[in-house]
């Protein structure tokens, strides 16, 4: 059990930096250990998630060019957990020569729902009407509604977050009285679309080509706010596979590196049309860690490595996941944890941020041959958790 | 994505002492990040694999009782990575009211042999015919040749680990030229068992008597050093019935805590004999990160903690591990990784360990209807990850 002198020296089986210290990242960190890789993250934050769970600290701002050439110089590849550094700094760093992945041009799809309707739109997928106008322009807005009718939705192309920068306006005196909208640089104009189901395709795509796609997975949002997973999503084969398409062929089409979720709008009339993407491990993919043979985290850092794909096999015939959101209430976590346990197939991930209400700090994934079953066993843990 | 300064100071949902940084502390410090549980490990290596998880390292020595109470005072509760902590440090801590767990009672059937041989034994559970002499006393080995026959097994009590202090003896001859017996402190005579399959019942056990109990594995042993696993046994579902009756009920009667594992051997003439115990995660319970919804680590927290434990239900049909030793020759794993995870299906487990010969440095594992096929994929996977 005792180690040399020279154990100081283990060279690590990759390096990779990653922008952003967040859940997202600390789940990535979690998936390096096992790897050997060593993931450095760039936060402003030394109490960030990933941090707290062994990823190297670099401290600095997403939108610091010299920290973001400090990470792309000390890694051998940069990519993200999150969307919120500036693309024209990432195109500095291809251009200096460091890896980025996903590269700019994919990035921005992610960062600009402007663009990525346009792109999407051009490229032949199906993406709800949609127009980008100056912030404040009613007239513009009042002839969009005439077009494609009330309600519709008023975006920020940029920035926006967890359902924030959202707007569903239902008519024209609701959008005289609807706040938030003044802050936005611009408009971005959205037909309101019947929504059945909301889905999102999970693909991990690496530099040579290769793809891997999850399980098409079920989202719950509430508040632009994902609650609840279901993997695979209750829908029929058919639309199941034509939405796997759509989100691989996406992937290809954006040229895509790393994780790609593609959320999806199931319409009541049984079509398919792009909501919005994710350039990184999102959050519809946290019950991968537990029903999956492979993580997406896991697939993350094997595709921005260029490494070969683990496969995304389901190892249980559903899965359910809940989000742990901050409730209102202080949490004692010491106490809770143990009782939520109780069920023994409960599983916990904790993300090691203070609880404050609404927030995500964590989430809990339940298996099982049945999706209701698993989804009732996960939120009444979910809600153990969070008891007062 | 912005943190408060009360991240700072956000509570683990418990504090848990290890001794000793290897790879076990190393893969329980995986499961710990989850629950937000925080890891102290006590190892004099600030390069230990635990530490270079992300566990808090504690300097000391395993035999420092100073060190120790250190551990102890900072932490709710003392368990371990390995078994060379003096049972007497144990028994002062208990006397000066920490919590150890497993107890130094359980624990010391996993330190001596020979106290394991007496007190199963006693207990009617089948062991080998064994005698405790002195070391040196060859009249007192060839008394029990005649009683029991050549060859047999001299044995170092206490402080042996992967083979170590271990000695086949074929015959009298054998025994005046075999290496190493000299060093030990006792004898321990046992008689051979003529083996069919080694085994491994891996026991959760928490003080309030809750037991879960995985898959019987099947461990296929070199040289004393565990080699491959296969999860579940290729047994008779009887046998396999009577080897969990009997880990759990050893776990049981010695009042075992945390993870528990109960080597087995399978006779020719179809007998369960006890061999070894291990009162702590062991290699045996490798596949269970992959295979079973709660990993043995995860299970020896949550035992430790006197938390409700985790299903072992497992999670296909067969699970097949294969341990990474190190080889004669240089590795690069950053050349070796990408080429070994061309099976998708490959689970890739690294320690973080420099590579020497005969060193545990990692394990694959491979999941999959048929066993064979599984073991077949995992070997060469780990033969491509130790490639020159």
């Amino acid at each position: 059990m005792t180690m040399t002198s020279a154990a100081r020296t283990i060279a690590p089986t990759a390096v990779v930096g990653m922008v952003g210290g967040g859940q997202l990242a600390r789940m990535t960190q979690q998936a390096a250990i096992a790897l050997g890789i060593e993931l450095h993250v760039l936060t402003p934050h030394d109490s960030d998630p990933a941090i707290r769970a062994g990823a190297q600290f670099l401290p600095g701002q997403p939108d610091d060019l010299d920290a973001l050439v400090a990470l792309a110089a000390a890694t051998d590849v940069v990519t993200f957990d999150h969307e919120h550094v500036p693309n024209h700094h990432l195109r500095a760093l291809v251009e200096a020569g460091y890896a980025v992945r996903p590269d700019p041009s994919a990035k921005l799809l992610a960062q600009d729902k402007s663009v990525a309707r346009r792109v999407l739109g051009d490229a032949g997928f199906a993406v709800p009407a949609y127009e980008d106008v100056a912030a404040g322009d009613r007239a513009a807005v009042l002839r969009f509604a005439d077009a494609h009718g009330w309600p519709l939705v008023i975006k920020a192309p940029r920035g926006g977050y967890d359902g924030r920068g959202v707007f569903v306006v239902e008519s024209e005196s609701a959008l005289s009285g609807q706040q938030g909208l003044d802050g936005l640089d611009r408009w971005l104009l959205e037909a309101h679309v019947p929504i059945a189901t909301e889905l999102a395709v999970l693909v991990a795509r690496r530099p040579n080509g290769q793809t891997v796609t999850y399980p098409v997975v079920e989202t719950v949002q509430r508040d632009g706010i994902c609650h609840e997973l279901v993997m695979p999503a209750r829908i029929d084969a058919a639309v199941a596979d034509r939405a796997a398409a759509v989100g691989t062929a996406i992937a290809e089409r954006i040229g895509a590196t790393g994780m790609l979720a593609v959320e999806l709008f199931l319409t009541t009339d049984g079509d398919l049309v792009v909501n919005e993407l994710a350039a990184r491990p999102h959050n519809s993919g946290h019950a991968t860690i537990d029903a999956s043979v492979t993580s997406q985290f896991e697939n993350h850092l094997r595709a921005v490595l260029d490494w070969p794909l683990g496969a995304a096999t389901q190892l249980a015939p559903s899965a359910a996941t809940v989000n742990l959101l901050g409730p209102a209430h202080p949490v004692d976590l010491a106490r809770t944890v143990p009782l939520a346990l109780g069920d023994p197939t409960v599983r916990l991930h904790l993300y090691d941020k203070s609880i404050t209400p609404g927030r995500k700090v964590g989430h809990v994934t339940v298996l099982g041959h049945d999706p209701q079953a698993a989804l009732v066993a996960a939120r009444a843990a979910a809600a153990a958790v969070l008891a007062p």
